[in-house]
């Protein structure tokens, strides 16, 4: 597989035009505004020219890099020989449902058709296809060219050849794949946000300590180990025996917290008002265009450090 | 101040003992195993030969650090003119009560006495004492020397400028601390970690996906952000006018999350299991204590990027 086509040219399909160019692939790039897809196209030139090599950049020349993406003219043009479809287009059913009776219409069986939507099952907008076991969910964590993980979940009639060949793609192009078993609300890394976010709301929200000391509490502890192992390996290395003998000594403490825990709350206005006013406090409104470049320089240069010091460490 | 008491010479207490030289603090250092005194000295030294500077080691000739360290020779020894104690005993409540008892009647009342307990809220083990509103928790998150964290946490008598004075050490020694208003279960790392765990066990025991799976979905996606930002400033930047912004577009979305997360369930033996199991398949039980030399290798090499990326964006 050689060439693939990006459907859908926002902030997403930009990122997967650069993910996927960057990696060999030729790319065929749509949208339904042209003007998208000449900004995607730019999008790959600048961020080529501006990161690292190891930070979302590429070792290549940008020019050969460039010349992989092509413009093209409707979506059936953009399907010519292309073996595998990332879609980004706008979250919205009715639009994934007319685009993927449109994809399967014109690409051949073979040809997965992989939608990056983080909210929308797969089961959802591609139920009334004919050729509906080549769909599945290949949802990034923005930006995918800073960010590898990648979630797969397929719908109920997904082949699972389907999914072993996006995962392998996947790996090709530098990314990280993780495979759901089945469609679940939030899939993986929503549902572990929403625990984390929950209990960080929960403890401003009851007075505990303000909303910056919850995220000290992530940047400056939980999060030096979380970038570059997770939390089960956190644990089994905390346990001299690893982890069984980890949930043996603290699982009723964690069993414990979980009770208090287990207390949803939506997050009402006042809550919301507090913590906003708080991050204005430090990063003020018209601030943070400014503080979003800052977030992208840091991510690009700590992608880059990590895959120095984990290369090091493997040689 | 200039002069500190460790007390207690385990691993927390070792490099409680090195954050303090490092940072040019003279440090008694008591253990009531001699031999244990012996061995934080030793971990000081190899510590600072094998970290560089600004990953937990020091940019001083590492004999002068050294220099810094005193083994006491009995706690009222090791109490001499120190203004602030950092005690890391074992976490049983009969030894606190015993060895604050003691602590409260050798320091003078000015003296701060601070506890690195991770589960026993300072008011179990200090409600007996005459001068009580000198003692806190001061709970590192392990290791302090690679960590920076520290969460501060009164009892309900502490006086207020105890803890003031405390964050301020804490600064001053190159840690990050937070304040807790007052006492709960788990502090805010233990109840953040919780959150995240809790998910990321149902994940598995419900046949989502494997316990290596969450792990990249927090080491490939999730924790690059929580790296150099919290939950909240992660949310914040993700939505164009905030956090308020992004709560009013996903709130809804979240709380339906965490009305299917209100489920606390124990970790039971096979589902425990079922992760030793994976976890064995990727670090077999005579490896771990090769992956901990990993581990604290990578910390250090990481934690020194980011020191590094962060100084850089400031200036």
């Amino acid at each position: 597989m050689t060439k693939v086509a990006v459907v859908g040219c926002g902030v997403v399909g930009s990122s997967w035009a650069l993910v996927f160019a960057r990696a060999g692939y030729e790319v065929a790039v749509y949208d339904a505004l042209p003007a998208s897809v000449q900004q995607t196209l730019a999008f790959v030139r600048t961020s080529l020219e501006s990161l690292p090599p190891d930070g979302g950049g590429s070792a290549e020349d940008v020019d050969v890099v460039c010349a992989r993406l092509r413009a093209a003219t409707s979506l059936e043009d953009a399907l010519t020989d292309a073996a595998y479809v990332q879609e980004s287009a706008p979250e919205r059913l009715e639009i994934k449902r007319d685009l993927y009776q449109r994809l399967d219409a014109a690409a051949p069986p073979h040809v997965i058709l992989a939608s990056s939507t983080s909210g929308l099952p797969a089961s959802s907008f591609t139920d009334h296809l004919v050729h509906r076991e080549r769909c599945l969910v290949v949802h990034p964590i923005n930006p995918p060219h800073l960010i590898p993980l990648v979630e797969l979940v397929p719908a109920p009639w997904t082949q699972a050849g389907v999914l072993d060949e996006a995962a392998a793609l996947m790996e090709r192009v530098g990314q990280s794949p993780i495979r759901l078993n089945r469609e679940i609300n939030g899939f993986v890394v929503n549902r572990l946000q929403s625990a984390l976010l929950g209990e960080a709301f929960r403890l401003v929200e009851d007075g505990l300590c303000s909303a910056a000391d919850v995220d000290k509490a992530v940047a400056d502890g939980l999060g030096l180990r979380w970038f570059f192992m997770g939390p089960f390996e956190t644990i089994d290395l905390n346990a001299q025996e690893g982890v069984a003998q980890y949930c043996r000594n603290l699982g009723p403490m964690y069993y414990g917290l979980a009770k208090e825990q287990a207390d949803p709350r939506e997050w009402h206005a006042a809550l919301v008002e507090t913590v906003e006013a708080e991050r204005r406090m430090l990063t003020p409104a018209n601030s943070l265009p400014a503080r979003r470049l800052w977030r992208d320089r840091c991510l690009s240069a700590l992608v880059a450090a990590k895959r120095r010091v984990m290369h090091e460490e493997q040689t």
